[in-house]
């Protein structure tokens, strides 16, 4: 096991109505906050007027600022940062799934910066401080509500970078799985395939005797296996939105791969993607994963037959390598089942920029990835097993 | 799933040598504490020299009050509690398992508060501020080191009580494996039973729909049966150190079963054991967890089923009661094969004082317990099919 320094902050308020009581929680950091979020539904959805209606009750002055979108832009960021400097605001509260989250960090951080904000994303600067952050989840997936990054597109420059740092994990996330009875079936599937994916990159692994990691991992894989396809028939059932909330929540905040090196060269090609084409991220995982993985089983087949036997319920007797196909396969076919696409044609994405995307990948590195090192070419070999 | 408010503060640093780096971590809480530990081996071993010299570098105070012995006893923590009130002491440093983190936890909460500390065990009354704690682990098991638990034995009244509240929970706790290599067996093997059982008292729930939490703990207890054995064989094995360390942390505080019910019927019996017979709290959860299996099975038998099968191995088209009683036995197997006894008689417990035993885990209640609420008659029951 690798040493690690390990402190996860984030109070998890979890239950049905919990975003009733929001305004309990902020009024111990803050009476004046930026309220951020992204699209109208959420107060179609009566979700916002929920909240507000708790914030007033705390007496907590809100300015608001909507607008996030997928993939969340770094205009939006520069003005939210320009809200709380004006307003003297000293606690931003997402309100939505990961873009909103990511975006209210991103604000967190620069309200507190003389310079602009995406010093910190393209590696110019390091943050010394942020405001606070809370969030009331709407989508699961993102496992932002209870991590340290934030990632976000700088859409001038079609460039995705990411920061991670302990300032910016929330103090506070409110989960009510209530919330995800109205999230439309596709974006609930591209949650579940970004879960999955937050697992998998934790699980190829260069660190050896990673005994109880691997079986906490392969547990919370098994359980996204089993409650994906209950939450697909059945999405507003109350227990298996728990399930799948807490999920994403667990599979991201680094408990369970704690002491053990992870890969993540995938979400790095990913993020390429989304930038250049604006997909959804998880829906971008599912045809990355795949590919990557048809790219370097060879690295280590151990780790893959282990993940085919134990995760995919391969039977251990067959053929090494007949083992590891058949693992990759039953992924694949649970990322169809899903009604993702797994193939870059599918998802209508363009096959004409690798070299730049690979390029944009690396950042100024020789190398993508720790379980495999990958380069330029190799990179672009994964984006064409992804064709 | 059920509603849950989960924080969880402990700084974890987690590696090798780590001790040597405790003065920088208690720096940022104090100038001066109270250094508190067991037996003198931690001296003969170099372990108190290590943090001493840590302790100086930062220039940090400290006061030493040792002595603290398995079941840790009241009158230590009063005279612990009289000293950080005379030498006005802000922070309280444990070295050693359990027992010196719980006394710990006692005297940071005696320490602010003008009445006799055991008016918080006995529920006379709740604690509003304590001391800040942190802690250098010596003996993994008890998972003290990230959890609220105290637990005090009033020796006096041949007493033994717990306290569950976040004040207590240690600021920081250092794990170093290599702390590990001279554990006695027979203390690690008792260490290695009380995770299994913190990790069994959260399986047996009442919650149903409780898929990711299941998976996490039958991962979890798959690794203490496959770490276990591998230690006795090989007890300074780093890896197989590190592996039951952060097992044992990871298995008592809170992450692994947000969301459900847990029992707790078969700790409160065996604090009754071992407030009288002054056994080793492992070596008595060894005893009474298989009774108390035995006792409640039809409870849920599909709930003991899942368990043979998930974590014991047991062949699923087996007779159900078979299934069942397979698992249980393989159960006791495992902890024999610790060279742990599993009845009272072998262990030389006298089985004369049952009634007066579950009279005092009741403790007022009517019934102890949540997967099967046992009344005094159950707990009697419970503690023959020990004998």
């Amino acid at each position: 096991m690798d040493n690690f320094n390990f402190k996860s902050t984030t109070r998890i308020i979890f239950g049905k109505d919990m975003e009733k009581s929001v305004g309990k929680h902020v009024l111990k950091y803050s009476k004046k906050i930026l309220l951020h979020y992204g699209g109208e539904y959420l107060k179609e959805l009566g979700i916002l007027d929920r909240i507000i209606d708790s914030l007033q009750e705390s007496n907590i002055d809100y300015v608001i600022l909507n607008g996030v979108v997928p993939n969340p832009r770094l205009s939006l960021v520069r003005k939210g940062v320009e809200i709380c400097k004006k307003e003297n605001i000293d606690f931003v509260l997402a309100v939505g799934g990961g873009s909103a989250i990511d975006s209210a960090k991103a604000i967190a951080l620069g309200a507190m910066y003389d310079g602009d904000v995406w010093d910190f994303y393209n590696g110019k600067a390091t943050p010394q401080s942020a405001l606070k952050v809370g969030t009331v989840l709407t989508i699961p997936g993102s496992g932002s509500e209870m991590s340290e990054s934030s990632i976000i597109t700088n859409e001038e420059e079609n460039l995705k970078c990411g920061i991670d740092i302990d300032l910016i994990v929330p103090e506070f996330s409110v989960l009510n799985p209530e919330m995800c009875y109205t999230i439309p079936d596709y974006l609930m599937s591209c949650g579940i395939a970004d879960i999955l994916s937050h697992l998998l990159e934790r699980y190829f692994t260069t660190t050896e005797n990673s005994i109880l990691s691997d079986y906490l991992l392969e547990g919370a894989m098994k359980a996204v296996l089993e409650v994906g396809p209950l939450l697909k028939k059945d999405p507003k059932n109350y227990d298996y939105c728990a399930e799948i909330m807490w999920l994403a929540t667990v599979a991201h905040n680094g408990m369970l791969d704690a002491g053990r090196t992870s890969d993540w060269a995938s979400h790095r090609i990913e993020h390429e993607i989304s930038a250049l084409y604006d997909i959804t991220h998880g829906a971008g995982m599912a045809i990355v994963f795949p590919a990557w993985m048809k790219y370097v089983q060879n690295q280590n087949i151990d780790r893959f037959m282990q993940l085919s036997i134990r995760v995919f319920g391969v039977d251990k007797e067959l053929d090494k390598n007949y083992i590891v196909q058949e693992g990759i396969k039953k992924f694949e076919e649970f990322l169809i089942s899903l009604g993702l696409k797994i193939k870059l044609s599918e998802a209508g994405v363009p096959i004409d920029k690798f070299e730049e995307m690979a390029q944009k990948a690396l950042n100024g590195s020789q190398t993508l990835g720790r379980f495999k090192k990958l380069n330029k070419d190799d990179i672009i070999e994964i984006l064409k097993l992804a064709i």
